[in-house]
């Protein structure tokens, strides 16, 4: 039986057309784009038209706004440490309760090792941004304020252009880590007051360790990684350029294609989630019911583990993650649950669309989840204590 | 006519082994090596086979010991930052005036704002490094010291075995960047009191955006990009597993033929050289006569310009480099030969082998290069003034 794949907010597959797109850079086209000679100045001319694609897709006014980086989390890294940078005179941080790792690290590390005070907005039982709390830490204080396009757990969007507008009026820069909603979402950064946005590539069937970091043009900026003047002396290393090309052209595809697949992604989304409603008791659905990705499906069963569901499912070939994150062979409780105070659950299932998913691929969720569900209740009724994890 | 690369120290070509080890990870085996479901966990055992790869290659204790990041840059960075970290008493860094700017420029950096001392050890007209002044400069104030393991210009060797049990004697950790050296030489880090070694992926026909970290057991480290447990805390950030993949394989292939393969290569290299000495008067080779890359040649025509050289050179389907780095169009002297005081010659040409070269590349460059020199020297005699550039 075809594995079904509903785990893509953790990873997507390559596109064919982007691999291809990739492959002469490897062989033939392989040049170093600092050399002076034809194999080395033809792969800045690819690099132009990617950053070009990049550009189209999130809105920016000029393709050079575009720095590329290895990925999402060098990005996050990036951007919070450059702020921190060309503010010297601003100690604070605000960020989300939810961030992502990349972030929520980062930020603790700078708590304890350069007395950086860090706000961690407090979000709602449908995880919806505390705005109040948000408008009474920006004071001058906030060197940036870091917090996420849409959350990669329950795919809950939060209002990045609003939040920007009102970290402008106290000085601080405002990035935002769009990692999940780039390509699912439209994007016109122009239009806004956001400084830097991350993204990353193998979130839309680009490649693996390859992303990017937009940086508004005027935004004082220091780069993470000190070298040879690549990227306009913002990060150095011999430039990925299949994998920029890769990124490039997965940018391409998604701006193509976004409109047609977000409303068809939404409705195998939305029916997943129903139909599961309607098949099994005692569950419901994470996240923003307003405003949410299409493409996630963040789902909790009272009294169940999630790690439990999601290993069954695999054993029956359907890849989904569980609410927790887990490294390195150890679990851990999801944060975002957490910051929800959803106590009900003991974590939750995720689900998550791209475009290459169909009809059958919920039907086949339909076929085994609630069974596993049933099991799972009869093996540990309510009253039993939780397992240790 | 097919174009001759004679420019393998600034970039290689993916071997096409290689190329076909990674392809099922970008479409087929595409996991998130973090999920918990198959598809996820198989790129872990991937993984774990490409540090094996590595350790094998570098001749490492532990296949933990080697963490893989987006390339040469980012780990001469993480060595050098995290070295500081973890030795919060020593504020001094000693490294040599001929490093590759992912090390000296993240030195001037720390220089200017962080208040780190940093000693440059300076190299004689040879490009052999000043052992009197080295031994001088190690005091227990010494935090790191970072010294390559090859130059990528002229391919001298430095004696980084001895180089690290000096800095042992006082306390210092000892990186070197290696990325010239590994996979052209044969190297037993377990024998040696390196505590980290930097490399490159596309230096040795791997691809590009994946590179690792040596960090010899026990050595304390702090991490550069910090985000979610990948590689045991080390390196946060999905792991590009094609990438890893391709490197593990590469670093496979030329372990496997580095003994032949040395061999023909510096076989190419020498009769480059010597018949370029013969065709070409007042030319001379640069580096260390005894202890050199068997790839590299660096050869210096007395009042012409390198960059002049390696143009017309362009234009007869020759790749090969200049002694300068010149990146995002701007031409720079080179600080090697700055540094070796060779001021006989306005620069240099580079041509670094690879084991995909053959006879009829050099013959190619015996054919066309002893004209371009004495066209170039009719034009520009002696007493003309530099051109700037």
């Amino acid at each position: 039986m075809r594995p079904v794949y509903l785990d893509n907010n953790a990873t997507t597959h390559v596109d064919v057309d982007v691999l291809q797109a990739m492959l002469p850079f490897f062989t033939d086209q392989f040049g170093n784009a600092s050399s002076m000679h034809d194999i080395g100045t033809a792969a800045g001319v690819v690099m132009k038209a990617a950053r070009r694609q990049l550009q189209a897709l999130v809105g920016a006014k000029f393709d050079h706004e575009i720095i590329f980086t290895s990925g999402g989390t060098e990005s996050d890294n990036t951007a919070i440490l450059s702020g921190l940078d060309v503010m010297p005179d601003r100690t604070e941080i605000v960020t989300s309760a939810v961030e992502h790792p990349a972030v929520l690290s980062l930020c603790a590390h700078l708590e304890k090792t350069r007395g950086v005070k860090v706000h961690r907005i407090p979000v709602d039982h449908h995880g919806r941004l505390d705005l109040n709390a948000y408008g009474k830490t920006l004071t001058p204080r906030v060197a940036i304020v870091s917090i996420m396009w849409a959350n990669n757990e329950t795919g809950t969007i939060f209002p990045v252009a609003q939040l920007a507008e009102m970290a402008k009026r106290v000085g601080a820069l405002f990035h935002t880590d769009a990692v999940q909603a780039v390509g699912r979402l439209p994007m016109d950064l122009k239009a806004t007051a956001i400084d830097m946005l991350s993204l990353s590539s193998h979130k839309l069937h680009g490649p693996k360790g390859i992303g990017a970091l937009y940086v508004r043009r005027g935004v004082p900026f220091s780069s993470l990684i000190k070298g040879g003047h690549q990227e306009r002396d913002r990060r150095a290393g011999t430039e990925n350029t299949p994998g920029i090309v890769g990124l490039g052209k997965a940018a391409e595809l998604a701006l193509g294609c976004m409109d047609d697949e977000t409303t068809r992604v939404k409705l195998l989304r939305d029916r997943l989630e129903e139909g599961l409603l309607e098949r099994i008791p005692e569950a419901f659905v994470t996240g923003d019911p307003l405003a949410r990705l299409p493409n996630t499906a963040n789902i909790a069963f009272d009294s169940i583990d999630g790690e439990a569901i999601q290993s069954l499912l695999n054993r029956d070939g359907i890849a989904c993650s569980s609410g927790s994150a887990c490294t390195s062979g150890f679990l851990e409780r999801s944060h975002v649950l957490e910051a929800m105070s959803i106590r009900r659950a003991r974590g939750a299932v995720r689900f998550s669309f791209s475009r290459y998913n169909c009809e059958e691929d919920v039907d086949r969720v339909f076929e085994v989840l609630p069974g596993i569900v049933e099991k799972l209740r009869e093996r540990f009724p309510k009253s039993s204590k939780r397992a240790k994890c």
